[in-house]
C-alpha cells in the first residue's frame, strides 16, 4: 500500500465513524518529541517522517502541515501523493484548524485520537471549531484499525542513575515537587512527560531512540508517589530500590482508570500542554483542576552546581572526540571516497569511545553543500552525497553521557568557499556571538533575546526558520523546556542553571546551509540597583572554523570573544590530547584579527 | 473625607452586598486608557491618580497595584493611608487575583463593576478565583453609591473630520470592516473602543482630555451601522451628515438593552480585550460569539500613504514649535526664575501657535533632575522644581493636530552634566539608534525588537521599566494598538504604515531620568528570497541634544545615523524658520565624530 491507498483506507474508516475530517497528530500520549514507533501513525499514513507535522484528511482533501525545518524534506516525501504540503509559519498559510473551518460546513464532525492531543490543543481546537458549528470528537482510535504491522509499545528495561551522577536524590526531588504542589494547594499532581518522570525518579530507559526515557505515568500525592509502568521494564534490583524509596508501582494501562477513581475532593494539578485530552476527560467531574506548567519542568531545567560541573566535564570529553573526528575528516577529504553517511558513522564511532557514552543524543546531521539547506537533513545509505575538497559541510551532533548531554554544530570549510558562503558564515557567527555575549535582566524570556542573534543578518535580508536556542537535559532529552530562544513566545524566563543552545543559521535552498551551535549555561553576571542580570556562559568546547570568516565584518568585541573562546577551548582540551592532536588544536585556536 | 474614610465607607458597602473583597479597576466601559472623570472611582477612593492601577480591598487589607512608571508617584500619594502599594512587574509580587487567592478562604465572594472589566479579564479572574472556590460577581455598581460629587458623563459636541484630512471616507472604512467581518462569518460586529469608533465614523470629540474621542458604542451589521451616542453631542449638521452616510443613531444607554435583543442566529464578533463583561453577559445565550482582536484596530494602525504625508507635515510644524521652545529655554535658564510648570505652560503656548493645533496629545512631562526619574511625572503649580543652569531636563510632550498626532521626548543638558548622566544618556541614545536602524522580517512582533534598544544598557546592568514603543493615532489617541515594542508579548506583528514610538530611557531614583523619543513609520526596506523585510523610518523632526553624548562610545554606524538624522531635521525645518532660528538649528544639527 502506498500513501494514497492508506488515505483511501482512512477515508473509509472515517465514513464508518461518521467523521467529515480527521486530524492525525505526531504526539504520543506523553507529548514526547520523539514518540516510539508504536505511535507513528502520521508517518505511516503520509510517508513524511519529519519529527513535526500534522496530517488533516477530509473527504476530498489531504494536507500535511510542517514547519520550515522540514519544508524541503516534506516536499520530497509527499511528491506524487495526494497529500498537499502546507508550510506552517509562512505568511498567509492558515493553521490546520482554520483550514478546516474554511472547508467544512456547519454541522460537520472532526475526529482526533484524544491520546495524541494535549488538553491545551484540545480546548483551542474545540473552541475554534465550535465557533463554526463543527464538532470535535476525541474518542477515536485510528491506529488500531489502520496501522498495519504496528510496532508494539517498547519493553526495554529501565536503569537507575548511578548515585555518583545524581544532582539530587529521588526523595529530595519529590520534596521539591511537594513544595510547589503546596503553593498551588494541589493534592494530586499528574505527570505525563517522560523526561519529567525520568528526572524525578532518577531512572533512565531506552524506549525511544536518542532520548534515555521510558514509557510511564506518575501521580504524586501529598504522601505517595505512584509510578504507572509496564512491570516487565523493572528488574528485581530496580523494583527493590523503588520500594525502598517508597514509590508505588502500578501497571501502565491502569493509569486512565485510576484517574477516574481520584477522590471527589482532590485538587488535581497538571500541565494542559503536556496532559493528553483522553486522560483529562477521564478525571472525575467533581475534582478541582489546577492547571499550570509542569512543576518538574522548571526544577529539571535549572541544573545544580554539581550537575553543571559534570556537564562541563562531559563537554570536554565530547570536545576531545570531536578533535579526533575533525582531524580525521580533514586528513581524509579529497584523499579517499567519503559520503555523508561514512562521516556520520565515523563521528558516532569516535563518540562511542568516550567514557560514559550511552548513545548519540539525536540522529547525526552530516550535510554537504546543498543538503545542508535541509535543516533536519540526515544522510541515508542510498542518498548520501560524496564529499569533495571544497564548499561547506554542516555537522550537528551530540552524545548522551552518564554525566551530561551534548549538542554541537560546526560548519566546516572542506576547501574553497564562495563569497556568499563566507558572508553568511560571518553573519551566523556574529549572531552566535551576540547571544553568547548578551547580558539581560532577571525576568527576560527567550523571545526577547532571539533577535539579538538575527539583527545583523536581517540587515542583509537574511533569516532562518528555526529557533535560536533550546533547553538541553542532564543525561536526558536533547530538547527540553521550559526555556526557548525563538520567535515563539514561551512563557518561561531564563534562569541561572539553565542549559541552552545558541545556534543561529542561514540556509539557501540548492546551495548551502550554515549553523554554529554551542551550549551555554545561564549564570548571574551582576547585581545592580536595577536588579539581577544574567548572562550565558559557553560550555561547549570545540574550535569554530576560522577559514570562512570575513574578519573585517567583525567588531573588536566579536574578535575578542572568539579569541577568548578559542583560548578556553585550547586550555580545556589540550591536556587530554596526544601531541599531534595538540598541534592541530593549537592551529585551530590561534587568534584572528 | 480622606482615603482611609473612603475605604471604610467602601467596606460598609461591601458588607451590605455580602462581598468579602472588591476590585476597583481603572477602566471605563470602553477600555479607555484615559477614562472620563465620571469613571475615576479608583482615584477617588485611593487618592492615587496615575493612569494605571488596580485597587483591591478586603475586610482587613487594602492594596493598590501599579506598574513601574508609577512606583514613586504611588508611594508619595499613598503615604499615610492604609492602602499598601504592590509593585506590579517586580519579581515576587503576585498579581491582584493571586493575592486574593492567598488571602481569601474558599467560599468567599469578590465583586467588581462589570462595566470596568474586559471580557478577557473577567474570564481570567473568574477561572483563577473559581479554582480556589471563590465567587466573582460583576453586577456591582460601587460608584453610584460611594462616589460623592461624581462628575457627569461628558456631553461635549462631536465634530466631523474635514474631508481634506480624511485618509479614507466613512463608507470606505465600513466596507473594509465588512470584508473582515465576512472572513469571520460575523453578522454583527460590536465596537466599544472610543478611538475605533472615532476612526470608523471620521468624527472626533473632546469627552476626554488629550484624546479627541467621544463616548459611544457601535454595532456594524452586514447592512447597517448603528451608533449609540448621547444625542445632545450631535449638532444638526453632524446628524445630517451621519444620516446621509446611512449611520443609524440611537441613545447611548440603549446599547446594553439592544445587545440583549440581537437575533438568536446572530454571529457576534467582538474583541474580548475591549468589550466589557456587563455587555458580554447581556448577549442572548443563543448567539454565536466570534472573538478576536478588534477589526478596526489593525485597519486604523496602518496609516494610508495620504495619512503618512499629512503626519510628516504635522511633525515638521511640531518641530518648528519645538525649535522656538528650546531656543527660548536655553536663553532663559539661569537668567530668569523658571519652574517646570512655567516651562510646561510655555511649551503648550508655542504648540498652540502651530497651524491645525487642537490640544496637547497628553499632559506635558517637564521633569528636572531627580523628578525625571518619576516616569510619568507632571509638574504641579505647588510642587514644580525651579530650573538651574546645570543637569538634565526631560521634556516629553506632543500635539493633536488636524493632520496628525505627535509625541516626542528630548532630554536637554541645561549646563554641567555628571559622568554617569553622560554614560546613561549615551546608552539611551545607542538603544534609540539600534531600534531606529533595525531591519526585520515580515511577521516580527514588538517583543522581538524590544531588546535591541536595551542590549547595550543591559551590559552595564541598567534597564527601564516601561515599553520601548507604542502605536500612535492619526489625530487620535497618542497610545493605540495593536503594535507594542515592549517586554510584553502582544500578538501583533509590525506592519508597513504603522506609526510607532522609539523611546528607551534610564531612570535613577533621586538623581536623574533620561529618555529620547522619536516617532517612526514602518516601511518595507527590502524583498529577498527570505521574504519581505521592514524598517522604521523616523518621522519626528527635532535635533537630539549632542552635549551629553560620549562620542567614543558610539560605533561608526551610530554616528552616521545621528549625523544623517540631523541633516534631515535641518533640511525639513530650516525653510520654515527665521534667520536666527536657522542659526540655532544649524549649530544643533552640526555633525559629530
Amino acid at each position: 500500500m502506498n500513501t494514497n491507498d492508506r488515505i483511501i483506507k482512512l477515508r473509509e474508516h472515517m465514513a464508518m465513524l461518521g467523521l467529515d475530517a480527521c486530524i492525525v497528530m505526531t504526539q504520543d500520549p506523553h507529548g514526547s518529541e520523539y514518540p516510539a514507533d508504536h505511535w507513528k501513525l502520521r508517518e505511516y499514513l503520509s510517508g513524511f517522517n519529519g519529527s513535526a507535522g500534522t496530517l488533516v484528511v477530509t473527504r476530498n482533501h489531504a494536507g500535511l502541515w510542517t514547519d520550515s525545518r522540514y519544508y524541503l524534506q516534506a516536499e520530497k516525501q509527499l511528491r506524487g501523493t495526494a497529500v498537499e504540503l502546507h508550510k506552517d509559519g509562512m505568511p498567509g498559510v492558515p493553521d490546520p484548524i482554520s483550514y478546516l473551518t474554511y472547508l467544512l460546513p456547519s454541522g460537520s464532525t472532526v475526529g482526533v485520537d484524544g491520546f495524541t492531543i494535549s488538553v491545551a490543543e484540545y480546548r483551542s481546537y474545540k473552541s475554534t471549531l465550535e465557533n463554526f458549528g463543527i464538532n470535535l470528537r476525541v474518542d477515536i482510535d485510528l491506529a488500531s484499525e489502520l496501522f498495519i504491522w504496528r510496532p508494539k509499545l517498547p519493553q526495554s528495561e529501565v536503569w537507575l542513575v548511578d548515585k555518583k551522577y545524581e544532582g539530587l536524590s529521588r526523595r529530595e526531588k519529590v520534596a521539591e515537587v511537594r513544595k510547589l504542589m503546596a503553593e498551588q494547594k494541589a493534592t494530586h499532581y499528574l505527570i505525563a512527560s517522560l523526561d519529567d518522570i525520568a528526572w524525578l525518579t532518577n531512572m533512565r530507559g531506552s524506549d525511544v531512540e536518542y532520548n534515555p526515557v521510558f514509557y510511564a505515568y506518575m501521580i504524586v500525592t501529598l504522601t505517595e508517589e505512584h509510578l504507572y509502568i509496564d512491570p516487565h521494564k523493572l528488574t528485581t534490583a530496580v523494583s527493590k530500590q523503588l520500594e525502598d524509596d517508597g514509590i508505588i508501582v502500578s501497571k501502565y494501562e491502569h493509569y486512565e482508570r485510576n484517574l477516574g477513581n481520584l477522590p471527589a475532593d482532590a485538587r488535581v494539578y497538571f500541565d494542559p500542554q503536556r496532559a493528553n485530552a483522553r486522560n483529562f476527560l477521564a478525571l472525575p467531574k467533581a475534582c478541582v483542576r489546577v492547571e499550570g506548567p509542569s512543576l518538574v519542568l522548571g526544577l529539571k531545567a535549572c541544573k545544580t552546581t554539581f550537575e553543571i560541573e559534570r556537564i562541563r566535564e562531559a563537554h570536554v570529553r565530547d570536545g576531545v572526540a570531536l578533535v579526533r573526528f575533525v582531524r580525521w575528516l580533514e586528513q581524509s577529504v579529497g584523499k579517499v571516497r567519503l559520503t555523508e553517511m561514512d562521516v556520520s558513522n565515523k563521528l558516532t564511532s569516535f563518540r562511542a569511545q568516550v567514557d560514559g557514552y550511552i548513545s548519540d543524543s539525536f540522529e547525526n546531521i552530516v550535510a554537504y553543500g546543498p543538503n545542508a539547506a535541509i535543516v533536519h537533513y540526515a544522510p541515508t545509505i542510498e542518498g548520501a552525497a560524496a564529499l569533495e575538497p571544497q564548499g561547506l559541510l554542516l555537522v550537528d551532533s551530540g552524545g548522551q553521557y552518564n554525566d551530561g548531554t551534548t549538542d554541537i554544530t560546526r560548519t566546516i570549510a572542506l576547501g574553497e568557499v564562495s563569497d556568499v558562503e563566507c558572508l553568511h558564515y560571518t553573519l551566523v557567527l556574529k549572531g552566535h556571538i551576540a547571544l553568547a555575549q548578551a547580558v539581560f535582566p532577571e525576568g527576560t524570556k527567550g523571545i526577547q533575546l532571539d533577535a539579538l542573534a538575527r539583527q545583523n543578518m536581517w540587515r542583509f535580508g537574511v533569516d532562518y526558520g528555526h529557533g535560536t536556542g533550546h533547553g538541553v537535559g542532564y543525561c536526558l532529552n536533547v530538547h527540553e523546556g521550559p526555556q526557548s530562544i525563538s520567535k515563539k513566545d514561551i512563557n518561561a524566563t531564563m534562569k541561572p542553571g539553565m542549559l541552552t543552545s545558541d545556534e543561529p543559521g542561514i540556509y539557501v535552498e540548492g546551495s548551502h546551509g550554515i549553523r554554529t551551535e554551542n551550549l551555554t549555561i545561564c549564570i548571574e553576571a551582576k547585581r545592580t540597583d536595577f536588579g539581577r542580570f544574567f548572562a550565558l556562559r559557553t560550555i561547549t568546547m570545540f574550535p569554530i572554523d576560522k577559514k570562512p570568516i570575513l574578519v573585517d565584518m567583525l567588531t573588536a568585541s566579536e574578535i575578542k570573544w572568539l579569541n577568548d573562546y578559542h583560548q578556553d577551548v585550547f586550555d580545556a582540551l589540550a591536556p587530554r590530547l596526544e601531541p599531534d592532536e595538540i598541534e592541530w588544536l593549537r592551529e585551530a585556536c590561534l587568534p584572528i584579527g
